[in-house]
């Protein structure tokens, strides 16, 4: 807590205190999406899942003291393609009122940095077709497209 | 062990034991696909860290008293969208010498029902491109397409 970088900007794994600002930002997000419906119910049972699980997944957050100004959600996983651990992305968002900033570039960045310290061996995300921008901005950071369709079941 | 069932076809949980046989199902798999190479001690190192972590998923066999028919690889996985656990599947391939007997739907039954028992939420899977005929198989099933499209960073 030192006063004169008070206001610094800075990327930190998330905490239960965060929920509910999460949530809001998860409701902001599937509302921008196609393929899903904003559901703060549902969103608050699976980021408490993911905080209470460290094992399973990290959430990582961008903030300043005044605010949240983005949310990633990192979960575990392996692959046998690779021979090893990998991460999933989701849930990437900087809020609105922060866009074009800077943020989305720091809080990628962080990303990979902390995929590299840990050992992941890939980062695979989903992103919307519609939003040519948000595939833009990952290009830039890297990610390329690949050759597979996600197909789902849903079990509800 | 019944005697008048010896050969009857089971699915059930890979063990280590199986390793082999399941290097080499993926090899042909990744023969297979665009998007990946095969790569034996790769594979190897993956499905080992399944087998020896039960909490991060599970790989399902199909097999006679003879042979392995085939496999499924089930990686088990949080969704802030849905609220709960979700499974992804990944390296569904049944040998090709057993393919067109109904093993593939006998499998892919057991996975559903696995995860409606152990209560995940959905199912998602990453088909190629390429194979529109393994695209029919899943759709037969209840699997549609997402508005998602995957992008990846390798970290090697």
């Amino acid at each position: 807590m030192s006063e004169s970088h008070s206001n610094d900007v800075r990327v930190e794994p998330a905490t239960v205190d965060d929920l509910p600002l999460l949530v809001q930002l998860l409701v902001e997000l599937f509302e921008e999406e196609e393929d899903f419906n904003p559901d703060p119910a549902r969103h608050e049972i699976g980021l408490r899942m993911i905080l209470e699980n460290p094992k399973g997944g990290r959430i990582l957050v961008i903030r300043n003291d005044h605010s949240l100004i983005g949310m990633v959600n990192l979960l575990f996983t392996i692959s046998t393609a690779v021979g090893g651990m990998v991460l999933l992305m989701e849930d990437f968002i900087i809020h609105p009122a922060h866009r074009g900033q800077g943020y989305g570039s720091r809080l990628v960045s962080e990303v990979e940095n902390f995929a590299r310290q840990k050992g992941f061996k890939r980062i695979t995300l989903l992103t919307d077709k519609i939003s040519a921008e948000s595939q833009r901005f990952f290009q830039r950071h890297g990610y390329a497209f690949s050759n597979m369709i996600p197909m789902r079941l849903l079990l509800e």
